[in-house]
């Protein structure tokens, strides 16, 4: 939007790795658009198939399309093979992540210990305790308290009160969205025969570089040894993830998926919505769990769905056969 | 319980709609209480008929019943058509929603460009952001968190340790319970081959008037265009929704609902606890979906229940079947 | 980890309640691990089998165990009768819980009339309204917000951004992660006709002697009468407790437990993680349920698991069954 950003059609082309067909490589895009409220100036995407009928109507000045949309476009297409991640690099040029500029607000408590890198912000209200490091240019949000000893890397992006308990350690560019919280308690309780008694809980968590951490999220802190979310692990809002859970790379989740105490989880999985892990299970590199689904047990590599989880076929065809069980109960007698 | 809003039989009977049997209409009522707890100057009433036995030995001074109940009361009843409206009535009368007075504590920090309405409550460590605008009588909680170009209405009630992040628009009347989130960013990521590129989020979060949202629920922003919560809608605790939902119209959901990105639900609609949708779907108007469903496509009129969701009696009936499932399978042997 | 704390093996055995089996009763013990990851100066324990492999390797001082598992290990062993109640008594040794030593930061606000007891600590940006209490020796938290006439026992700790609304009760030795809500309005409204009218929520919420709250969960406070919590009942993150539900004393129950309004719980009962119960039900003193249940009746004495709860046995039976249906209905044709 602001004209410093504003890019040519040929230069949108190099940008997302497409070629431009049908439009003036020199006409001007100031930003990103939907289909349906893209204006000339805008470009737009057709990511999935179900907003392909707006691609008649859309006024968009480019639309970003894979080989086999292109053709029935009426307005200038650059061809790209994953329109999803052209209109990411896109927004990444129109809108860069912020950085911080050294503003530190005069109601910030920082312990006299606490070391600041370069162009740090920290926001109004925020609490940094003892012995803390921020690595240069990241944002501390308003309102956020950081405990005793955290180290948080550079480019990061913590949002408004957000809590990061003592000791958690942050890599570079980790972004926790707003409420999000690092280090809590991890659920231990002996029974004594009277009463539970709580463990101490004297692990840290470990949030790796690119690690983002979703809205009122929850990462415990590990009973002995630390829980770990490994390099570029996303978590959506509302998760809960256990004492001395393992995270394994790039692994993505969507919101209000609870993972119990020790599990771990390979690289590259994928896992819907309110799916939950049992305690002290395994699950293999780059398995897809869906949405609803209850893991009780070990996964070896496939994609899973149920209660309790099985093979995603299996659940497909269990699905349509529950859903007949009356009929068939009938037909059987 | 305070005397200035003291009413008399008579005055309770008008104030619900409801008629007076077997009371002195100038018998003096100081609030409301359960059938359990009341006492002579107090109201009750019988909503739910799991209750009904306590008709018999309550001591309140008047019971809102429906017609069909009055009979069975020693003590004095109005009749009414709906005894849990004319609850919240009579509440509404004895505890009105509190109304912004003007304070604001001399440890907010207000931007400059912030614009209050009169009689606008900003509590102790509000950080508020710039070019923000709150309408009159409202009131926001100690440490809650508002960014840039937020506009509030008037007679909100924000409670404490919200953060409404940049942009997000607020009608009249609208309240949001602690530790709500709204406008954090959306779970948009391309894959590059190599990690998740994080698509900036530059939608809004667009709450109407008279919306209600529960405790650390959080909202996300869109990707593009807006994430809308319209007039009237009842949102619980621990609800997640995604970015670009549209929710309808005076829907209302129960707690730990979740929401994924881009669907839409119908004005009017109820669903109840843990209910997951997916994303992309669109349900109709008045749709009820009972609690623990998962709605994996779009759902027309009608009631639902299940995994995945099927129509509520068929899910009755299938429910039945699976707890006789090893006997049938016997059975068959 | 600091010497104060150090003991002999024999102290420890003392302290446990156990055995010492081939070890130097006067050898050093500075702090626990585990197995894979103690020194020879600290204990370690097997409490899961899933990790027995591990008792070859370990390089532990001494190894907390149980009667059959004692031969096996080439280490010093304490033989005991529950090696992870032995861990954690040795925990409490080495971490004792932090106790306030009456350190009031000068950014917190508390109102004229709030009483706190001796050595109460009150971190940075906290809020304290009026008429609160707060008794001996209790911890608040930076950013913690509470409201009008709140009572907090002694020895309790409320962690970072807490928001503790009016009236709560909370008795002594109680903890509450970053995060939690108390006292947030219970989710209570009557249909007009036109619109979900709100009723006010009067009631509190009791929070007895040593109740453990986790992260980011939500206690509503009572329609009319209190939401009640028993005395050591220990709840996991991100729980949403309706309003006027009972928890019975000693109960546990894991993360992303929901349970709608008026529902009692009895005590002792052991609640799997994203467990839902429907409102106004009665569930057994000592019923444990099994994760992801959807409870939507009253529970006699048992162990249930399944979507509707069943007993277990008969949820184990008839998942074996649920992921065999496609196989048997081909069998059947």
């Amino acid at each position: 939007m602001s004209s410093d950003h504003e890019l040519t059609l040929a230069e949108v082309a190099r940008l997302v790795g497409g070629e431009l067909v049908d439009g003036d490589p020199e006409a001007s895009i100031q930003g990103v658009n939907t289909l349906a409220d893209a204006g000339p100036c805008e470009a737009s995407f057709l990511a999935n198939p179900k907003y392909r009928s707006e691609l008649a109507t859309t006024r968009a000045g480019v639309i970003l399309v894979s080989q086999r949309e292109a053709e029935v476009c009426t307005r200038p297409v650059i061809k790209v093979q994953d329109p999803y991640l052209a209109f990411g690099l896109l927004q990444r040029h129109f809108h860069p992540l912020p950085k911080g500029r050294g503003h530190v607000h005069n109601t910030a408590v920082l312990h006299e210990t606490a070391k600041l890198g370069s162009h740090v912000d920290v926001g109004a209200h925020v609490v940094i305790g003892p012995e803390v490091e921020i690595g240069d240019h990241s944002i501390i949000g308003p309102g956020v308290v950081i405990g005793h000893g955290v180290r948080i890397g550079r480019d990061c992006i913590i949002h408004a009160n957000v809590v990061i308990e003592d000791g958690s350690q942050l890599g570079d560019r980790v972004i926790l969205q707003a409420g999000a919280v690092i280090g809590s308690d991890g659920f231990g309780y002996a029974w004594t025969g009277r009463e539970h008694l709580k463990i101490p809980q004297t692990g840290r968590v470990v949030l790796q570089d690119d690690v983002e951490v979703g809205a009122n999220t929850c990462i415990d802190r590990g009973a002995l040894g630390d829980t770990v979310v490994e390099a570029g692990v996303k978590l959506d809002n509302q998760i809960q993830i256990g004492h001395n859970v393992r995270i394994g790379a790039r692994s993505i989740m969507a919101s209000q998926v609870g993972i119990s105490g020790s599990t771990t989880i390979g690289a590259g999985c994928q896992v819907g919505g309110q799916v939950g892990f049992a305690g002290h299970i395994h699950v293999a590199p780059g398995v897809r769990v869906a949405a609803k689904s209850g893991v009780a047990s070990d996964l070896g590599p496939g994609t899973y769905a149920g209660i309790p989880a099985m093979p995603h076929r299996l659940w497909l065809r269990v699905c349509a056969i529950i859903q007949r069980l009356p009929e068939l109960v009938k037909q059987l007698r």
